[in-house]
C-alpha cells in the first residue's frame, strides 16, 4: 500500500525482526513497531498493534519463525509448541491466526533435528504465507471488482484494507481495483465502535488512494439504506465456516440484515486463510469478549457512566442466508459452496 | 427523577430564570444551567445542554415565557414573534419544540395589549405545558408497563428518560414502572453515537434507579438479537406523523429492522407534544444534519482520520409498518391510528 507516496506492507520480516505498522497509532502517528521475540508479538496481537484477520495470520506466521530462531535446540519442539499455543490463544475468533501459526509450525518441525534447516524453513514458510496472502488479496480485488456497478455507492464496515491483510485488503482490494477501473465509486465508511477501525484506518487508506468516501456512525447506515443511497455492501471476514456462516467485526450482522431489508447485495471478501474447514456453522465460532473499558473510556477519559457495566463482544455471526456471495481468490461463490470450492 | 437521593426535573422555572440540568456535563459533572434570556436558551438547545424532544419542548415553552418578560411593550408582538421563530429554528426535527413554543406564544398574545396579563399568562402557560409533559410521561409509564413481560430483556436507544422529558421519561418511564412492579427486567443500553446519550444519560438514570442494565455499542445489538437475548425494544420519538411514521435518534431505524427480522416487538413511547398532525409521513420530516466534528473528535482530540469528511444525520425515520405500537398517555395504538386517537 502507498502511505504518503511510499510503499509499505502491514507486516514483514527484516533484519531478524518482525516489523509492522502500529495500527493503534494510525492515522495520527506513523510508527513501525519491531519485535525480536514471539511473546512481544503475542502482546502486539492482543493489544491490536496488528489487527485484521489476514494480518494477524501473517504476524502469527512470522512470530513462529522468530520462535524457531530463538528456540534452544534441547527444547526446540517444546518451545515451538508453547509458542504456537500461546499465539493461537491471543485472539480466539479470527481463524487466519491459527492457520498462519500452524502452517509455519508444521513446516518447521518436519526438519527436526536438523535445527539449522528448521530455522531456515520457518522463515521461508512465514514469508511464503505472507506472500500468498498478498497474492490472494490482489486476486480478490480483481475478481471482486466485477460485481461493482459503475457509480456504485458502497458501504463497508471496520477495516478490511491493506492494513488488515499484508497488502491490498479484502473488501478494500475490491474497492481499490474498482476505483482504478474508473468506476466512479463512493464509499460509506462505518466508524466501527469501539476502536474506530473504520474512521481511523479505512478512511485513512481511502484518503491515501484518493477514493471518494465519507465516515458515518455505525448506526447511520440504516438512514442511507432508507434513502436508497447504498447499492452494495462489502465486508471482510474473521472466519468462514463450512456452511458459509461468517464471523466478522461486531456490527457486520446488522449491515447484512439491513441489506436484506433493502434488497441490496451483501458480499464478503476473504483469502484462503480465513476459511475454517473444521467448523460447521457460525454458532460454533468462539466470540471474543474484550474489556469493557474499550467502550467506556477513550485515552483514559470516561465516555460512559462510570458506574454502569458494558458488554464488548468483538465479533458477530452473519448467517450464510444473508450473504449474496463470498469473493475468494478462486472466484465468487455462494456461501454454502465457498468452503468446498476453496478446498479443491 | 432522583439524582443522588434528591428530586429534580430536567428543566423548570424559578426566580425569573429558566433552570436546567446541563446534559452535556452529565454524568461526569452535575451542573444546573440558568438562563434569563431566550437567546441563551436558543444556544442551550443548539448545543444540547438540554436535549430530548419533550425536554426541549418544555425549554422552548419556558423560553417564550422569558421572552414575554423581557419584551419591550412597544414591540411586544414583534419581539415575541422573533423569539418564537428563532427558538423553533434551533433544531428542526423534534416537533415538541414547535408545539411548546407555539402553545405559549398563542396563549400570550391573546391578551395584548394587557402586557402585565400577557406576561403572567406566558409563565402559567409554560408551567402548564411542562406539567402536562410530566403527567403524560407518568401515564405512558403506567400504560406501557402492561406490555413488559416478566423477566423481559429490553433494548433501548439514545436517552428517552426523565432527562429527555421533564420527568419520568417516555421509553424509560415504561422501564421505570415495570421495574417498580418487580418485573425483573434487564436493559441493553445502546451507547448512541456520536454524543453517547445512551452510555452517559440512560445508563446514569438506570444506575440511579438501581435497574439492572449494560451498555453496548450501537452495532452490538444485532449480536444480542441473534442470541435471542432481546425480548422487546422501546424507544422515544422526536416526531410522529399522521401515518404513524416516526423520526427518532439516528440508529432507531436499524433497531426496528432488526426487531422485525427477529420477530421482537418494537414500541415507541411519546407524549402528546411529539405528535405532528400537519405532517403526513416520515419522508416529509426535515432531518437535522449536525457538524461532522461531533463524529470526528471528542474533547478536541481526533478519533477519526482528520482528512476524511463525515456525515452526521442526527435522526432517522422509522416507518409505521415496523412499529408494533405507539405508547401514548391515552393508550397503546397501532401507528396508523395513533395520531387520530390522540387528536380526539
Amino acid at each position: 500500500m502507498q502511505i504518503d507516496g511510499k510503499q509499505y506492507l502491514s507486516v514483514w520480516f527484516e533484519n531478524e525482526r518482525v516489523k509492522m505498522i502500529d495500527q493503534n497509532k494510525l492515522p495520527f502517528e506513523f510508527r513501525i513497531a519491531e519485535y525480536s521475540n514471539y511473546l512481544e508479538i503475542c502482546d502486539a496481537i492482543r493489544e491490536m498493534t496488528v489487527r485484521g484477520a489476514p494480518a494477524i495470520g501473517a504476524a502469527g506466521a512470522y512470530a513462529i519463525a522468530l520462535a524457531a530462531q530463538n528456540a534452544p535446540e534441547e527444547k526446540f519442539r517444546a518451545y515451538l509448541r508453547t509458542a504456537r499455543d500461546e499465539l493461537i490463544a491471543t485472539r480466539p475468533t479470527a481463524i487466519d491466526l491459527r492457520n498462519g501459526v500452524n502452517y509455519v509450525y508444521e513446516q518447521t518441525i518436519k526438519f527436526i533435528p536438523d535445527y539449522r534447516h528448521s530455522r531456515q524453513v520457518a522463515i521461508l514458510a512465514a514469508r511464503e504465507f505472507a506472500k500468498k496472502s498478498i497474492d490472494d488479496c490482489y486476486q480478490i480485488g480483481k475478481i471482486g471488482s466485477e460485481i461493482v456497478p459503475q457509480g456504485a455507492r458502497i458501504l463497508t464496515h471496520c477495516n478490511a484494507g491493506a492494513l488488515a491483510t499484508v497488502d491490498w485488503g479484502t473488501a478494500l482490494a475490491v474497492i481499490r481495483i474498482a476505483h482504478q477501473q474508473n468506476k466512479d465509486i463512493f464509499v460509506y465508511v462505518d466508524e466501527t465502535r469501539p476502536r474506530f477501525q473504520g474512521a481511523r484506518l479505512t478512511a485513512f487508506e481511502l484518503e491515501q488512494e484518493g477514493i471518494p468516501h465519507t465516515i458515518i456512525t455505525d448506526s447511520a447506515s440504516g438512514f442511507y439504506f432508507w434513502k436508497k443511497e447504498i447499492d452494495l455492501v462489502i465486508t471482510g471476514a474473521d472466519r468462514i465456516c463450512l456452511n458459509g456462516d461468517i464471523a466478522n467485526k461486531i456490527g457486520t450482522y446488522e449491515k447484512a440484515v439491513l441489506a436484506k431489508e433493502h434488497k441490496v447485495p451483501f458480499y464478503v471478501a476473504a483469502p484462503f486463510s480465513t476459511f475454517d474447514l473444521t467448523t460447521k456453522e457460525g454458532a460454533d465460532i468462539p466470540i471474543e469478549i474484550r474489556d469493557e473499558d474499550e467502550i467506556k473510556r477513550i485515552n483514559g477519559t470516561y465516555l460512559a457512566n462510570p458506574g454502569s457495566p458494558a458488554l464488548n463482544p468483538s465479533f458477530d455471526i452473519t448467517p450464510a442466508k444473508l450473504i449474496t456471495g463470498i469473493i475468494t481468490p478462486k472466484g465468487i461463490f455462494k456461501p454454502k459452496d465457498a468452503a468446498r470450492q476453496v478446498q479443491i
